[in-house]
């Protein structure tokens, strides 16, 4: 089992004079070797050390992406696609060495096709830019992952997030993709259409493979009428136990709810500190309702039911977008909230997704591992979805601590499996679980992601060391 | 281009001798040469003539089709999965020959995880039987192609059907899979939980392989909680262009419609002499609502304002089951209707799916197209997904029609293309697609599927000839 700490370099490929020169010469004042552009583009939000690429360059089309795979192609050296950065699995750090391509310069709204329910971006369109280009439509697109992560890096992480357990993950919102492939080849996916048997589905092939099978540059995703109504609630729960179940039999029941998110006492705790609220420090559900005025009631009543059978009576609600957004913002504030628990520390994020029926006791062994630990660790969870993660805060000076967290990463990712689950319900898999997934597809599994991989990346240089070793 | 008619066959790749020894005597009665056998297995719904396997076994397990694959990896020779029977694509086919894997007596319920909202079958169960066997649970299985295929040869074939536009295809509503592989290994593709990041998406790169990656033996489908209730409508519509506006536009409100089909009045007529009905014989919408009381009140209200501004006026409501089953009837017996339309003919079924903008304009064109044709070909539509087929009937004994026949059909799926949708939305590729995807995912995209079919299963034993060609 690799260690989440230190540093993930394992067999340096680094790029060649001769490729550094193509490229400088190509991409002039858009290629950087500067220490802050390679610094930056090494880092994300997962545990690693920093890991800078040997050079990046900033691309403003699919094929000005596809001449710089050619090019690594020709050198045999590694290509990493960039996006906003905010993985929390080391998606974006050149473990071997190599070139990053960040993405952000192409950020073009290619079209909306308002009628269609689809919109056709360039990789490096952010969710909010999305949202925010189509507001005047009355549409809008659903998946939020709370951070303002680019469509491209949501797609190539099969990203989800708070409204997944209403309008699907990226999964379920791509039509369609652009892709350049490892022979910097342009590959159209899919066409617009809602559904389609033609075939090897390419699309879903490219969602979630993190950018080791081919790199991303235009992304085409649903859009859904925006509601007539929306309303949103926060209730906290005598237990978290009350709080899960509350969701469970919501969804059960076939209850449409739009979010349903869990904050434990911890992560409300952290919220006020951090945004000077004062919030009652319970295990708390966010909730929110989306369709008409009279369904969005019907949900409500429903849902409080079911509440107050769980021990769930103090429901504040919140109907225009502004006191909505207020109520929220504990919840969106709840990362960067929580890492400010313990500055300085890093975050083991754990992301296990289990079925529904199981979800309470995995949380409640979570609590009670977590509670014999030194180390914080504030659990929040997306329930509708059986997907929960735990916080585990660390000193990555303090080798000890390292290990506890990674011990009780394990714990959490082994129990997952145990019970009929995923060790990864949104994040992916990174370097980090890369043995877990032997253990949850089995070794025959396994061999079929590395065929894969091996089949349409055979020199090996779209992202490696993630999602399968090759080596 | 491949003519659709007469025999596909290309290179055969028999089964020797000695192998099917080895299965007569490993099999016993479950292994047949029998010539109703092999011919009942050589002919689905598509429009080639019967082309049958070497021998057909009947595996009661994983384990036993995993000792078939083996056997005939060990001889190069040809492997077909076989479900219903009710494939309109030519997927079941021997057209090398080979071993043809029977799955029908793979039809045990494995287990039904109500508070999880999931069922564990086997391939060979049908959609009906699963619905059957759930009923007490208050839950359903919504995914209705119209013929009661096995979950096995629905989920190959990505298959849809009329409650798609709500409830998502077999795309969307298969949860994980267990797949026997091109040598013999038995892959479990996914675990229970609702969503995952874990890697590269086996289960659908599965879903939709139409048999040519691996045979799938189990699967585990999303089930959903029945509607409090449910009521149905039709309408007849002076024209379709009213009745496809009509569909369309209740889409882009977004409301929740749970079926939505288009039969012109061709097929009205078919039924009405098929099933001795007096149907006004005008294009006709089929629709149902499902959710609570009010909010299926609401829906229905919502849409009879829209088809009035498109013509629509007289609709009949049907709420409770009996009268629900009967208003439907219609539309469920439409297919076996039109081929009574002229007995002996074959028919080619288009399966052109679009963004539903272009919807009306694909459909007006090849209605254009089919009126200046001598060949009956009456049009059934999933209107709220832009799919429709274009049912054409020729005589096999007359060249002309089957050209006839073919040259339309082309014509259907290019415009298809040119339109931004697909060559097939939910009937799969089989043979005579190939040379389609082509022109869909360009050499590229194609070469992509062809390099994943080299990967995993070298050998090309798995339902060859279909999807892509190898040799």
């Amino acid at each position: 089992m690799q260690p989440a700490a230190g540093s993930p370099v394992t067999c340096r490929r680094p790029a060649p004079r001769d490729l550094l020169r193509s490229l400088g010469e190509r991409f002039g004042e858009r290629y950087s070797t500067g220490e802050s552009d390679l610094h930056r583009h090494g880092r994300d939000d997962s545990p690693y050390d920093t890991t800078p690429p040997d050079c990046v360059v900033f691309p403003e089309s699919g094929e000005e992406v596809a001449e710089v795979v050619r090019l690594c192609a020709r050198h045999r050296v590694p290509v990493i696609a960039y996006g906003a950065g905010t993985s929390i699995e080391a998606h974006i750090m050149a473990v071997e060495g190599g070139v990053t391509v960040d993405l952000s310069r192409m950020n073009r709204i290619i079209a909306v096709n308002a009628e269609d329910l689809t919109a056709t971006v360039e990789a490096g369109v952010t969710r909010k830019q999305l949202n925010a280009a189509i507001e005047k439509t009355g549409l809008f697109f659903p998946v939020d992952p709370g951070a303002d992560a680019t469509l491209g890096g949501m797609a190539a992480t099969r990203a989800s997030g708070s409204a997944a357990v209403r309008y699907g993950t990226m999964r379920e919102n791509v039509v369609g993709l652009k892709v350049v492939t490892a022979d910097g080849a342009i590959v159209r996916t899919g066409a617009r259409a809602k559904k389609s048997s033609a075939g090897y589905d390419l699309t879903r092939i490219f969602v979630g493979s993190e950018g080791t099978l081919g790199i991303i540059t235009e992304v085409t995703v649903r859009l859904f009428p925006r509601p007539e109504a929306v309303s949103a609630a926060v209730c906290p729960f005598p237990d978290i136990a009350g709080a899960v179940a509350t969701v469970i039999r919501t969804i059960q029941r076939g209850v449409p709810i739009a979010r349903a998110e869990l904050l434990d006492a911890l992560s409300v705790a952290a919220v006020n500190r951090y945004s000077h609220t004062e919030v009652e420090e319970r295990p708390t559900l966010f909730l929110e309702f989306h369709g008409t005025m009279s369904s969005v009631a019907e949900q409500a009543e429903a849902v409080q039911a079911i509440a107050r059978e769980h021990g769930g009576r103090d429901f504040e609600w919140a109907v225009d977008p502004e006191a909505r957004a207020r109520l929220w913002d504990a919840r969106h504030t709840a990362f960067p909230a929580i890492l400010q628990l313990r500055p300085g520390a890093r975050a083991f994020v754990t992301d296990a997704c289990v079925p529904i029926s199981r979800l309470a006791e995995c949380i409640a062994a979570t609590i009670q591992d977590t509670r014999a630990s030194p180390l914080p660790c504030p659990i929040l969870g997306h329930v509708g979805d059986g997907n929960f993660h735990c916080i585990i805060l660390a000193d990555p000076n303090n080798a000890a601590e390292m290990e506890e967290a990674e011990r009780l990463n394990q714990r959490v990712m082994r129990r997952a499996l145990e019970s009929d689950g995923t060790c990864t319900g949104e994040h992916g898999v990174g370097m980090h679980k890369i043995p877990l997934l032997v253990e949850e597809f089995g070794e025959d599994g396994v061999e079929l992601m590395r065929r894969l991989k091996a089949a349409w990346d055979p020199l090996n240089i779209l992202n490696p060391g993630k999602i399968v070793r090759m080596t």
